[in-house]
């Protein structure tokens, strides 16, 4: 992780300024920074920082004088927070994982793995699945029969891919993520008070006692190309047909997508999110925290969910939704400014029915 | 997974049409079902469908003419949605689980594993563990001292089961799932702030600094029969007596169960649910997705809960609920249409005053 | 785990009163207590369940008579909920992992273990990762490079702790916690709409497709002492600087703690908890179940937030807050009380409206 401020400006498309001979060997905050590090001062609200830490070399913001805060060399990027994805690739130290196959891991002979596949100890690859080119399998993972990961692949420790899962190239996930569990499909031997409710908005009529049956899972799951998976994330396997991830979508952790959804192209899925089954997302939407979309839902191109979004109905392409129910983000302000007034209007309407009432029996 | 028309009619109790002996080695949604798929068109809107696809087998709605349809069998059956689970059944390829015990299992000595039980590669079961006839045990398992798991139970990857967990027949576990976690449980030395404001309802007094000391579980969790708890699921263990939950409940992913909960029988808890310590809920209780539920509450049997709903108080048998804090459902959305319509209410109201109030002014 | 009476009593700093030589050796409710069990009768209304169980003796409140509730020996503690800490402590059966190191697991040469470490079966430890002095690492877990771990600590079956991750003291962790996963960092070459609508409340302006570049966590984790983590929990590192969690924080399961996160100490974060990258969260904070924190936000010492409240904005030291968004837990209740009344609200307001225009139009 050794480079010189040139080497780092060239990489990143971006100017280098002062001595660009200098080499860094990190990057800090600029207060925290030691001699070595390049400093991240991308705002101007940083130039403090710098006077109190020890860098030498910092990432700038456009139009900072890099002598007047004493630095010897300096970057300036057009965006320094896309600079930010080139430059801490080049600096990541990554997690340590040992190249190879590690002795202890358990490979069925059926398994097939192009070159430069690495994997960690204690994995299990399953009969038939195929691991593509260059891909890391981290200890204690598990890849299992007929599943395909592609080319490029980095799982970290203890992963679970399940049976058939296929898997295109890129693909990263964080511990414990699962993809290819059981959807959760289960029915009653005869109508169910949940159906009912459905088509009532809230009774159930007469409710019986009945046991589920459950509905097995026999689609897949296929995942696109430069998909990321969060910590113990979870992805289900379609019931009939395949649960369906698009490319570049990036998930965080603890989200949970359902039987049969259909995911789009490059979409954000914050943590703890949870799409119901069967549900359909478009391209580039973003799902903040907790989002919760129900069931059999249609979600346009570029819809944006504020944290904790509850979606109860379809949505449009390209609103921004906040709330529960969700509304629309501006609706959702104007409504809970007026919620918290409320107490206030019912006494004005207390004071109100108290003048014209009282007036008109008085009249 | 071959089976004639005949067979497969036979085995839901459904009626088979036109040449029964006809071998079908999937299912397969009409449009993309190949010609050895039987497609599942079990409403008219799939008969589109239909004729795109090459299926000349389909499980169809009551009333169509198969022949039409232009398929060579069919298969009607009273409930479809129901037969899907026996269908389903009969048609899943599984996951490829090895039979046997994998040699690199670690099996203590003192386990008891009773016939026909497969234990999984790299699967740790502790000492005195009990499991039952034709039990599969997944790869990377855990399965910890004196714990009980039934007959036919059927664990996916990484499944955690702590000591002392019992667990009925024909469990199943998705990938990641946890019982028998510590329960949540901690204390003050003195009476702390949170203590109070459950005594005030908002309102904490004086606040001071404590640590909190903690709370051993030494309860278990007692888990009935047909059970099913989803991936990165977690049902923790009680502080004294156990955790229970009844017979049939079926548990989606990343669903949480407190200590000392008690769950009856036939309930469904949908994904991310969390339901917090020492709260009972009766039997055929429905959790939508998201739900939460305070702790120390009651659930009466049948309550249905709509996706994200919020119970902050005792729910009577019965009641269908929504929203944060939960309302019958009907009552919910009767709020929230007023809610939305609140700015203009307030704009209303402020004519009103105007009207009533300059006018007695001037009167 | 068998103790008399009068050791008991002492070890808690208690009261113990008749004969109290008796041994027990675990402890119940009172109504399914057998006579080798301390009863837990810590408040009046236990005096029953007594009646029905068969111990002789019982941990009893304050004012109790021991005698007239036929106990042979009874423990007197000032705060029984608080000494139930202590017994629960001693009474603990633990998870029954077999002390000392176990072949199976896979430990570099280069990590560095303290004196009475337990490793337990299938468990790998990375290059150079550091464990304190009787730690006990439970089977499957994974300690990555450059870890390092406190001593007393305890970690369940399948903690993994990623690499360069620095923990203190006496750390708990439950089965599938993952401390050290990416944090979720994502950035677009062109400005986002999702930074646009931090800018304009709900207003993206014109969408463009843009896909994601990935921002590297460079940063790790440091947490303090006697912190416990729940079940499939997650903690992620940090981009830059690292994600810090104070001392004596304790996390139910499945919360989650995105990027440079820094947690005070003794806080209390209940299971399904999301706290939102670079937020930044006090002293003796207490976040309820599923409670959600935006990103970026700054929670005072001493707050309390309700079951699922999701907090959009700072909060100032010592509030209690409820709801979405989140309010003051008292405007919070009054806020909604008002709005279950809303629907009628409306009708009143149409009462008012009908009697003032009507009359003024017949004026």
């Amino acid at each position: 992780m050794s480079h010189t401020v040139q080497q780092i400006a060239t990489a990143l498309g971006a100017t280098a300024l002062g001595d660009t001979g200098l080499v860094v060997t990190g990057v800090a905050e600029p207060a925290s920074a030691g001699p070595g590090d390049l400093a991240l001062a991308m705002k101007p609200e940083f130039a403090a920082g710098l006077a109190q830490g020890q860098a030498r070399a910092a990432l700038i913001w456009d139009g900072a004088d890099w002598q007047a805060l004493g630095l010897s060399a300096a970057i300036i990027a057009p965006r320094p927070r896309y600079a930010m994805a080139g430059l801490s690739a080049m600096m990541d130290p990554g997690q340590g994982f040992v190249p190879g196959i590690h002795p202890s891991a358990v490979i069925d002979p059926a398994a097939r793995l192009e070159k430069d596949v690495s994997v960690g100890a204690l994995t299990v690859i399953g009969p038939r699945a195929q691991i593509g080119d260059s891909a890391v399998i981290g200890p204690q993972c598990f890849i299992g029969a007929d599943a395909v990961l592609g080319a490029g692949a980095y799982l970290r420790e203890g992963v679970r891919i399940g049976a058939r899962v296929v898997i295109g190239a890129r693909f990263i996930a964080q511990p414990g993520a699962v993809v290819g569990g059981d959807g959760f499909s289960f029915v009653t031997p005869e109508e169910s008070s949940v159906e009912r409710v459905r088509d009532t908005l809230g009774e159930q009529g007469e409710t019986s006692a009945q046991s589920y049956a459950r509905i097995h899972s026999l689609g897949g799951v296929t995942i696109g190309d430069d998909v990321e998976l969060g910590a113990n994330s979870c992805i289900d396997r379609g019931t009939v047909r395949d649960t369906v991830i698009g490319n570049g979508v990036k998930f965080d952790n603890l989200a949970q997508i359902g039987h049969n959804v259909a995911i789009g192209n490059d979409c954000l899925i914050c943590a703890q999110v949870g799409v119901a089954g069967s549900t359909r997302i478009g391209n580039n939407v973003v799902l903040g925290g907790q989002t919760g979309v129900s069931d059999n839902l249609f979600i346009g191109d570029n819809v944006i969910t504020g944290g904790a979004t509850k979606v109860l109905a379809n949505v449009p392409a390209g609103r921004v939704m906040l709330g529960y129910p969700a509304m629309k983000m501006a609706s959702h302000i104007e409504s809970y400014k007026a919620l918290r007034r409320l107490p206030r209007l019912f006494r004005d309407v207390a004071a109100l029915q108290k003048a014209v009432f009282k007036a008109r029996q008085s009249d």
